[in-house]
């Protein structure tokens, strides 16, 4: 199997996670955003998109996220991730979808303006929408203080969802352009203690350094929930 | 089991016709958003969001309509919606990922202001949104000029993830005052005849009359793309 797949990219972090959860071997194609090979001929067609993570296992070439993590689920069922009875896929799902309707367009309208330089002309949606994902993070969190995953007893494609876009998010609010708008989510240990403990399961997952966006390793801007050395 | 619902809503919608389609005794509850029912205390404890579709089956309540089909796919697993196979299990859910980031949120800009009363106001970005649907559509319909249904050779989620969004487009589109518009997606059997095909198998779909919104037969706005007879 093959992985192609970009720095930073949170949709691309999930296949990895689900990679990495199941053991399964694979060559990482990491794609230099910066020289556009995800627009180059051979990549647009795998994915006319020109989106990353795409999978290519045999003949199968896979675009869109949930689409690999529901596939190699099916072609390696260990560990599930999408639940063992009715009703854990069921809760498995609705809290996938909580992420991609309720927490996915509002983390973006934060994070986006953020990571493009656009902080000042945009910080009243930037602050409106913070509100609305921490809105969403008291859910969490509440779920969160009750047990240790999303929706079931273990790991889950639900955590895996969820996962890159918290990371995007705290990055974001660590840099220095966001230190002005007070947006309150760092240090996480202290703004939502039960998501930082989550945050260091899945960081304590075997492989989970595999996964981190090496650009971010070399950059400085956010220093992680409970390390005093920073991680980014 | 019972489905809460409100006429109309295209999320209800992918839960009756999977409801239909699996051939599963269901009670329905219809509620009725101009009264309030949806946000009722009863119903604000099964889904604090106050948003259809909600399943109840025994002590399960399940909120979010891409849940409630995963969900009754593994609790009745005939016809199989999420495929047979790890290839038809990815192209499913990258094709309801295609509905779900691609065509959801463009279609909901096109039809929430001319439902709202806002078509003047909001004529440009309406047609900004339709020239995006319009490119999605594209994709779609080359799709299923190749094969009948979009993700497999049966019908599958990714079919009934899609269909209501595209009936709430062609309803707004059809509305009086969206024609000054010329948004372009009428009649569709001359604009897209592979959907409106497609449209058609939806529609023949045993059970199907009882998953179309009740208030859409009693108003004139849409005349669906074959029949010369209004269906709305």
């Amino acid at each position: 199997m093959e992985i192609f797949w970009i720095s930073g990219s949170p949709y691309a972090w999930r296949a990895l996670l689900t990679l990495e959860v199941k053991k399964i071997h694979y060559a990482s194609r990491l794609l230099e955003a910066s020289k556009g090979e995800h627009k180059a001929p051979e990549f647009l067609a795998l994915n006319p998109r020109g989106k990353v993570p795409i999978l290519k296992d045999g003949d199968v070439a896979l675009s869109e996220s949930l689409a690999i993590m529901a596939y190699l689920d099916r072609k390696t069922p260990e560990p599930a991730l999408f639940g063992r009875s009715p009703a854990e896929t069921g809760q498995i799902w609705r809290a996938i979808s909580v992420s991609l309707y309720y927490l996915e367009p509002v983390i973006n309208r934060v994070v986006a303006p953020i990571f493009s330089g656009h902080t000042t002309e945009k910080s009243d949606d930037i602050r409106a929408a913070a509100k609305e994902v921490h809105a969403e993070l008291q859910t969490v969190e509440r779920t969160l203080r009750a047990r240790p995953w999303l929706a079931t007893a273990t790991i889950s494609a639900a955590d895996i969802a969820l996962y890159p876009f918290i990371e995007l998010l705290l990055r974001a609010a660590g840099k220095d352009a966001a230190q002005s708008l007070d947006l309150g989510f760092l240090p996480l240990v202290e703004t939502y203690p039960a998501l930082a403990s989550w945050q260091e399961q899945i960081r304590a997952l075997p492989g989970y350094e595999r996964t981190y966006p090496p650009h971010w390793r070399t950059s400085t801007a956010y220093a992680g929930s409970h390390s005093p050395a920073p991680v980014a």
